[in-house]
């Protein structure tokens, strides 16, 4: 390729909205986590579908690779540019396109991010469930296939996208279905979209599902003993069918860290955070049962969070876990892991992994969405020799949750961390991956490098 | 290809369990609706996977069509070989091989019906919710991403197949997930062949998501003076946000018909057919809410069913209106539309279809899953010219639900009914399927002439 000539006719195309600032570069290289800076050759800030359709067509043509950007919260450095090329940032597609009060749906550009969905919404008795910790743009939150604290009860970005426009490879413009809430009428493109993390196309427009606001929702914090315990009662809970909004893990070093960033004082031992969705007496109803389950299984001291600020500082308090972590030990980085396995499995692969961790030294808090199986720890490094041992401990954690029935990443995606075992927990199925991508991207322009098997 | 040859190699395999008789090839040929009888060369009964391995690998070899069968339920005749070839009868391979109660799913054959799995469940407090009318096997409801009356609350097949096995067209065996509750790792290859109408590949082996068995359970029928108020109670209902189990509509001329097939006595007038499930509390709340609403909106008359022998009686009655409507006129055969438009949409189709039917002479119970925005008529023809005229009159309903930014099928799938649909619903979209199908079938073997663009 030359890039020369992409950024030339891109200038043409765009006029100031092409950089090459170093400054912009870097922003455009970095990742959240431990793999080094891979700048772009130039970052673009189209305005609409059409500039994105040309932008690929120019690409194409020169077979320049083209990486999507959202906020770049993503956690496996799935927006890194390793073979240089074209950053396409979503920045200024950032609107709501209309929101569709009877039909519970919103369409929008991808570079919305979910808090200004949920300001946006909050005067229609509507809000959109999936919340990462971050806040992600929904077009990022959709190529990496995110969940969060809610899946529980609402799912991840796998079932609340019903339809995406995508430009592909070849700057075709698709849509990949309508705002008709299930169809039977064909392959079901949106669920391949979802998760591919920009290697078949780039998003440029999404139909989200939207929820009711309950009409009472209740927060709490309840301690327990030990993580077994706490985790039991999650599995009791689950199995009860009991309609969880949240049910969330922390820790003790996880309590601790988040006493001394957020200022609560919680008692310091594992707690689970939960939240109750419906209507005033089957919030009142369900929050009876799992205290019932809670105290079976030694959980006490519950504390109640009804009124909205204190629910809000709750939650903000749960996902600023990660800043509270990193807090605690200034200057170092962090590298989070995301296994997910069958639920039944989870309290053996989380007393092995907490095992693993004090034996090799390693202080890792562990925060988890415990009602899906999922829980990450942040291992901390400061230098080479950190970060070489907490690889090897990651590495572990990945083999024993496969060996368990489980996935390598619950909710971050494969990136570049996770690259290395999609073989494995694939098989011949891997082989299927990269067959679709040769199909819809013969020139491996699109985030090249990433998910499927490499090129020979 | 040399289909003697296939069958010689086939019978070298499978011994008796490959059959050329004309009853059975004809039964294999048939479908539910109008198409002409397409029968196989050969049926062939494989008991394991290795086995439907080995029998796609001797039909690529030769390039020879293979197509899937359950039970012959579909109804666009996606079962029909319209290129001959060999039906793969899942029939002996109806195992449910291992039920997960703690991590509420279960690993099957594709053989195993819905009603076999949830008389298998009933003692563990479990159930699978997914009801399309017919008892059909979980590998067909899969490849069609079947629904039915529940979707509503617990999702269609796309969201309550975990993982699948798939022999892929050269007899590889992929596995596409695992019992983990979700994963970011890579495509969503469950996603691609839930729908695929076993164009990509032959579904082996399921692992379904379970729900638990509600601790209440209430079941109601309510009438209403017109459509346009029962609809409008569904969108009211829908929007509050009351976690409706079941919202089903049955039209005047459906009531009627199942008055006289199943025995009831319900007044002659548009009907809603309702279930609350949840706590004792709950479902007394959701009850009384409802009522509220459809008070609103004409509804009254209501019917209770709470004990297990009432509730399968009504809903007994539901899924046997379309046999209740045939009935009605013996000796005729029915086409059974399924278009699926945004909730906001709804009333305005219905009644735009209501309409048309009427002028056009032709009566069509009509009964939907309005709570997806999805309903069916039941076109009876008796000859040639009936024929003509009630394909014309689906033909407008799908050019009307796509013009109202719907699909033309909700739940049925695309078979021969849709294909012609294809182009318009879906625009350049339908090339990538196109691209998709070729990489994974480049010979055009796994159920040829359906679901995609014919090659050139």
């Amino acid at each position: 390729m030359s890039i020369q000539h992409v950024i030339a006719e891109l200038t043409t195309l765009l006029g100031q909205r092409v950089s090459r600032s170093k400054s912009d570069l870097d922003i455009h290289g970095q990742s959240e986590t431990h793999f080094p800076l891979t700048p772009p050759d130039v970052v673009v800030y189209p305005e609409n579908t059409e500039e994105v359709s040309r932008i690929v067509k120019i690409c194409a043509n020169h077979r320049c690779p083209l990486i999507g950007w959202g906020i770049g919260s993503s956690l496996e450095g799935q927006a890194q540019a390793l073979h240089g090329g074209v950053c396409v940032d979503f920045t200024r597609m950032n609107k709501i396109i209309s929101i569709h009060q009877a039909d519970m749906d919103v369409v929008l550009q991808p570079g919305v991010t979910r808090e200004a969905l949920n300001d946006e919404l909050r005067a229609t008795g509507l809000f959109f469930p999936v919340d990462p910790g971050a806040n992600a743009t929904l077009g990022g939150m959709a190529s990496t296939r995110a969940s969060g604290t809610t899946t529980v009860r609402y799912g991840s970005m796998r079932h609340n996208v019903l339809a995406l426009e995508v430009v592909t490879a070849n700057g075709d413009i698709i849509r990949t279905g309508s705002r008709a809430r299930k169809s039977s009428s064909g392959y079901d493109l949106t669920g391949l979209f979802v998760g591919a993390e920009g290697t078949l196309g780039l998003i440029t427009e999404l139909t989200l599902r939207l929820q009711g606001q309950p009409e009472a929702i209740a927060s709490a914090v309840c301690a327990f003993r030990d993580i077994s315990g706490a985790v039991a009662a999650v599995i009791d809970t689950i199995q009860m069918g009991l309609p969880m909004a949240r049910i969330e893990l922390m820790d003790t070093s996880s309590v601790i860290a988040v006493n001394a960033y957020s200022g609560s004082d919680l008692a310091e031992t594992p707690h689970l955070l939960l939240e109750f969705h419906g209507s005033e007496a089957g919030v009142a109803e369900q929050s009876q049962t799992f205290g019932e389950i809670a105290a079976e299984h030694g959980g006490s001291g519950f504390e109640w969070a009804t009124k909205s600020e204190d629910r809000n500082a709750l939650w903000a308090m749960r996902h600023n876990a990660y800043h509270a972590i990193k807090a605690a030990r200034p200057g170092v980085r962090a590298v989070v892991t995301d296994v997910c396995v069958p639920i039944s499995n989870l309290a053996e692969v989380i007393t092995e992994t907490c095992l693993d961790l004090e034996r090799s030294g390693i202080d890792a808090p562990l925060v988890g969405h415990v009602g899906d199986g999922n829980f990450h720890t942040s291992l901390m490094f400061g230098d080479d020799a950190e970060l070489e041992a907490i690889l090897a401990a990651s590495h572990r954690m990945v083999k024993r949750a496969l060996a368990y029935g489980g996935t390598a990443t619950g909710e971050h995606g494969v990136g570049q961390g996770k690259l290395r075992y999609m073989q494995e927990e694939h098989g011949a199925a891997w082989g299927v991956m990269g067959l679709i991508k040769q199909a819809l991207d013969p020139d491996n322009i699109m985030n090249p490098g990433k998910l499927v098997p490499p090129r020979n």
